[in-house]
């Protein structure tokens, strides 16, 4: 009797197991059924721009990303300088999100992202601070987490000496898509 | 007799407006037409590049502008410190005004602008200095008040520590065109 | 007899020009054959990404290369403070080599190298340091070096106030490429 209710278990566990790899399987085809495995919700309105300019513009099949900060309060501040690594990748993550809203606002749907081509992100930064890379794989990280292979992108990172609105994070992206 | 004269000075007053109107609708569609009408000149030479480089590439219908200065002596100084807004906005429009010189150049004939795609503005900031949008603003307007919708762009600005020539602000562009 | 000599000295120098001129026709339309003659190599190995992205992503007929530094152990310091523009210089130059190191990895060939569309250089820089231009250049005139009219870009130079790892020079850039 012990090894029956042993056998049921274990049937149980495995098909439940298969279950969720299968949701994740789909959900990993869906950029934003992954993003709600991440516990994440899209930004429901574009980054308001700080000047007369537009959050994002397509050209044939790229769509240019102006530069984002975060969609709500940014974290502010140089970093290296009163604000730590942590707290600077995780506004980065905040800000990629905010990326991903205004994307979703433009495409209506984040499965017609072709590829993540290229990231801009700049850091506020002390003048010996030189791990500027490790703040902006806070929006590296999450593109890749939601959008796998297609997510990874070519990436420039710039220290600078000041930003607008005094924020810590500002990072701007292209991105291939299809109709 | 003093009906007649006021109907007749009404009629031509209104076919002035008419005449005047109709002037502006097709100067706003043609970009030049709407830089004269701004009292705007384009200057004649391209900006004389500082290093072993062009002012634009053109690969496909993409044109790459190489960052642009003011075509004559530039505004100099950190915005910020000694610089204002006021100065430094002016100093971004005369760089757009440099910058439809040499995408004239380019082109022939600025109506083959099918977008304005996207525009990085570099501002020589001092430290504490966060008002960079403003800035660039200068640039923008300019391009919305000469492209109208066309000119809308995604938009990307940068506070820097140094620029090249010590010059105060720094411009680049990605144009749409068509042939 | 001195005569006859001569002749045959000169015959046999006029021969040995034609096939250097021949040799160097068929280099200059071979980028690798012309780094040959400039007697450089091309890193056998990519740039490792110092965060969660890639060295290039293609997109239609355009690469768009991470921002590099060098291949090895890079100049390191604030140019205009401690490091000297020649250095810098062959810094940016040797960026230069190792880009052209990650676009062999991707095409292959660089005779496929259409064009180098767009170069982006920051110079990590002491506040008052303005020659921005003549770092860059380093790479720049390596690539006309390499590619001969087709290595002419647009171009852009920052100056920025710290740098990832604290090297001196970041490069990134854009080339159309055909298959």
């Amino acid at each position: 009797m012990r090894t029956r209710t042993a056998c049921v278990a274990i049937a149980l566990l495995l098909l439940q197991s298969a279950a969720a790899e299968r949701a994740f399987a789909q959900a990993s085809e869906d950029p934003e059924g992954r993003l709600r495995a991440l516990g994440l919700t899209l930004p429901s309105s574009n980054n308001a721009p700080a000047g007369n300019y537009v959050s994002a513009v397509r050209t044939g099949n790229l769509i240019y990303l102006a530069t984002h900060g975060e969609c709500g309060t940014p974290l502010r501040g140089k970093v290296g300088a009163g604000v730590s690594v942590d707290s600077a990748y995780a506004s980065a993550r905040r800000v990629g999100l905010c990326m991903l809203g205004t994307l979703k606002a433009e495409l209506g749907d984040l499965r017609r992202v072709v590829r993540i081509v290229r990231v801009t992100g700049m850091v506020n930064s002390a003048p010996d601070f030189t791990d500027q890379p490790k703040v902006i794989n806070g929006c590296s990280d999450l593109l890749v987490a939601v959008f796998g292979d297609k997510g990874r992108h070519a990436r420039g990172v710039l220290g600078v000496a000041s930003m607008a609105d005094g924020r810590s994070v500002g990072i701007e992206m292209i991105v291939e898509v299809r109709d």
